[in-house]
């Protein structure tokens, strides 16, 4: 435990969110109001990344407002990276060289913002401080969109994905069903998710405002005659249908819907994802109209329409994360942890990262009802209070304002470091 | 002019638009204010099919509530359809129905929602009913996301569009720039407009934020080499760019870039549409890692991100086109005419019919700047006062409460009536 006052270090890692910012606020603005304990907070520059090759952002040069305005900011204010650290075994000067640049820079907390793979990396830094002998608390900040962390009942940046694909889907479906008498019948939305189908399920939500919806989900195996079974059967009996696709979506064979094995005149795999393979699917089957969206990255960045829960909680875990730390806690996550579901009430624990770490959490199939093309009441229960509630960000012009960041460096003090 | 009281008939055509339903709200909450002048507006089942088949949806069973809601709601909630009337030379019978049908149902006045077509199919209405002697008063009201009706400033549909598209391609260009350092450097998104950029040029707003983006308007031929140029001197400046395709974006011989000729093993034309073909172009010649979107229906049924401006404008059309037909004018169109730019000031003026029918407005060179992949001023300042302000819909549970109509059917006086 660090008594004397030490400097922190911030960094996002992975796909970003839209409210992986909130937990940066939270973690900046909870370490301002400790200045006996703790002094700058530095960002790494696009992630751990920064850290390695010592490019630090001087969050101390950014005002309050601008770290309040993070809370309403989509994306990475600091950068992000995909950039996973081998094992301790394969690649022991990278965890070498993050300790010396703690210690260059006087760093003694360690907070990492993201998802499984950072959680493992968290815990791998804590360890080999303790081994080196080097006081350092890491504490991991939960962020996926792919809500499969263990040991929280979720994970921030889940909560507004959720929310933007069931609103879309709702009102797409609202838009098919004024069409389908003379034109598109059927609506295909492909939406994130390799292995777990959270996502997925969120577009099952809006089966209760009475649209008939087929969700596939890569916990069940594709299985197309009973698929296109159940699309013709809701365009009978409503006239239209949607389908939320995840791009994990599989064969039984493992291959992706997304994998055709078609080429174009270059030898290049064809270019689509799940959405078109399963709307040309129900086309050539049934002869139905089709359009379909493939929403990707506008999933994750949508900060305008997050759910106001969502922000709360990636906020009170960036918070929580720094109060662990003056606690003394080393190697944790704070969790949310449910208490009810209606109303909803939750509270934050944390939870030891030897158990967080490349454990995945994919949907439980009481969660996916009898015939795998929906959800559950028991699903519908765990996703709403997730979406619930707007926290709009501020407009100006038209446009939201989100927050532009100075992101200074701080000088260098050690010999460059080439990346692996 | 119809001096006595007269029912109304209302319906709405072609695509549907994240503010269709403010001007039926607009129309309907109008003609109730005129009960001396008219009786009940009728809304065609299904768009001018119920007209033509003599499915009549009665208003007047609505309570005044639920038309409000009208307001905030998307899609068409009478149904839509797309079904254009031929010639009245080649099928005069279906025009001599729909004078049958207001005349068996008391109908003075009709009002029609719609694009080019419809305003087409209206004036047409309105010259046979005086040719029959039938007193009937068409009103056209304008409605297309393309924004490419004459005689009016802008269209009800597209503002709300151009929002969507201006936020998204704003936080998905943040999303891209956290990531870039290690991983997706390129973004590109399709929007709609077939014939004309619009929709995509509000995609270049975001430029004003710092974004680097490159537009591809159907209004510029395609030439791929400067196209990946632009990408490429964008990347090296910024690190990443976003890329915004109109679905109507085409090669100097008229092909759209989604149609790569490809098929696959059944024979089936490549399923994709223009952004993966554009972002397997940026990775084959640049390198870049890549993801895409296609918001197809999620753009124009995006109610949860309309424009203020948009929705005030599509209610007060509506409005205005009862009161211009209790003024006694025929074959007329309220239109938006725009006084000011900054602060944006506009009033509704109207446009005969004559004039507006099957006339394309595309986008005027001079808002496309000189190397054709961006808006230029003139065109910022006419595009910006369109997303300005937010009209968010009421929510419950998470979810944009939309309003959901009885839709119930008056009694049928006349025989059936085979479509053609």
């Amino acid at each position: 435990m660090n008594t004397a006052r030490s400097n922190a270090f911030y960094a996002q890692s992975g796909g970003v969110t839209a409210v992986i910012n909130a937990s940066a606020a939270g973690v900046i603005e909870t370490a301002r109001r400790h200045p006996d304990r703790i002094g700058t907070v530095y960002a790494g520059k696009n992630g751990i990344i920064g850290a390695l090759t010592e490019e630090l952002i001087d969050t101390g040069e950014e005002s309050a407002d601008t770290i309040a305005a993070l809370r309403s900011t989509p994306a990475g204010a600091f950068g992000s990276c995909r950039y996973k650290l081998k094992s301790l075994e394969k690649n022991r000067r990278e965890y070498e060289r993050l300790i010396e640049v703690f210690k260059a820079h006087g760093i003694g907390y360690f907070f990492y913002n993201g998802g499984g793979d950072s959680a493992d990396t968290c815990f791998k830094v804590s360890q080999l401080s303790q081994s080196l002998g080097y006081p350092l608390q890491a504490i991991h900040v939960p962020k996926t969109i792919d809500n499969d962390l263990p040991l929280t009942d979720c994970c921030p940046g889940f909560g507004s994905v959720a929310k933007y694909v069931a609103v879309s889907v709702l009102e797409a479906s609202l838009d098919v069903r004024s069409m389908a008498a003379t034109s598109t019948r059927v609506f295909v939305l492909e939406v994130m998710g390799r292995h777990a189908g959270w996502i997925a399920a969120a577009g099952g939500l809006v089966e209760s405002q009475g649209i008939p919806v087929v969700v596939l989900f890569p916990e069940i195996e594709f299985d197309k005659d009973r698929f296109l079974a159940r699309v013709d059967a809701l365009v009978k009996q409503h006239g239209y249908c949607s389908v939320v696709v995840s791009e994990g979506c599989h064969h039984p064979d493992g291959s992706f819907l997304a994998e055709q094995g078609t080429r174009d005149a270059f030898g290049h795999a064809q270019l689509g994802g799940a959405a078109p393979v399963v709307a040309q699917m129900v086309k050539d089957a049934l002869g139905h109209k089709f359009h379909w969206a493939v929403a990707d990255y506008l999933q994750r960045a949508a900060r305008h329409i997050a759910s106001a829960t969502d922000v709360q909680q990636a906020y009170a875990l960036g918070q929580r994360a720094v109060e662990l730390a003056l606690e003394g806690r080393n190697a944790v996550m704070p969790t949310i942890e449910r208490i009810s579901d209606a109303p909803y009430r939750w509270r934050i624990g944390s939870a030891p990262l030897e158990q967080v770490a490349n454990v995945e959490k994919t949907m439980p199939r009481e969660f996916i009802n009898a015939d795998g093309f929906g959800i559950t009441d028991a699903c519908r229960r765990y996703l709403l209070p997730l979406i619930e509630g707007e926290d709009y960000p501020g407009y100006q012009g038209g446009l939201p304002v989100y927050a532009t960041l100075r992101n200074q460096l701080v000088a260098r003090k050690l010999p460059s470091f080439e990346l692996a």
